[in-house]
């Protein structure tokens, strides 16, 4: 029994073996897991805006305790209510990309989600390439944006209107560094 | 690998292995799937009136390969559209009693809801006592449908309305039965 997360829910109410607790979540987040890398406006990076992934799940207020599961298992994130249903609805966040790169993405290539695979790999993707770094010269940075729209679809923004407003951003400063 | 599946999905998709899998539809039937009875009426019937337990489990239309996959694990059931939402939405529906009592039941009291787990007691409890013929008494087929109401909430009709129509219906058959 998984007697680990008895101060969260009747170890008998769980799978009996962790294995199994990890399959289990594998199904639960392939309908109430999100992947998603949305893309910020930030004035004070390097190009102008951030590319922003986010792992979460959401449930019904009622049902904390799979969310605490979570917590536990991933060993990092946050319990919130969500935003505009704050009396009903809970989300499990991470989001600190290094939880990302060494929890969340390396689970989830051992237990493959089967319906959400396509938003996981591009995340996993993304995520791991942030880690290297490759969003830190432009042409790496536009790729990331445009591989972030391609699966995750950002609607705040047009993807035209984000590569020329970096393009037109960089350009300003390269007359800036000329000119001095 | 689990190439049992190898028709519906690339194996290498799946989980490593069967006892796995089932935990990973354990976790997406906490989510998308339903244990549910509903009341229903039925002139024909001894009391007027039919119990009816339903498993089912809703995908949208691009996932019907998750849907097939319970076809096969389960071996039963059907996957149709949903009505009112024909274009978009499939269920997978169980609904023999015969295939809940002898595959649906003993299959989610091995691997349990942990979401689900009071609509799952509800319901297996349901389909055992009718398995058994515990509602071919008056007295049994009343229990039933009070215990139905308590966990899944009909609402096409008002628990007071059922039983007093029953009560009407075998004071009526006593009546003629005593004439006679």
């Amino acid at each position: 029994m998984l007697n680990e997360f008895k101060n969260i829910i009747d170890p008998k109410k769980l799978p009996s073996r962790r294995k199994y607790l990890h399959y289990y979540i594998v199904g639960l987040i392939d309908c109430k897991g999100f992947f998603s890398v949305s893309i910020k406006k930030q004035n004070n990076a390097k190009f102008g805006w951030a590319i922003d992934p986010v792992f979460y799940v959401t449930q019904d207020k009622e049902n904390r305790q799979i969310l605490e599961i979570l917590k536990a298992v991933f060993k990092c994130g946050r319990i919130i209510p969500k935003q505009g249903q704050e009396d009903s609805v809970l989300q499990y966040i991470v989001d600190a990309r290094k939880n990302l790169a060494e929890k969340i993405v390396p689970f989830f290539k051992k237990h493959k989600p089967i319906i959400k695979w396509r938003e996981f790999e591009a995340f996993a993707e993304i995520v791991e390439a942030l880690e290297k770094g490759e969003h830190k010269n432009i042409n790496g940075f536009k790729k990331l944006i445009a591989q972030a729209y391609k699966t995750f679809g950002e609607k705040k923004y047009q993807l035209n209107e984000v590569l020329s407003e970096i393009e037109r951003r960089m350009g300003a400063s390269e007359t800036i560094r000329r000119a001095l």
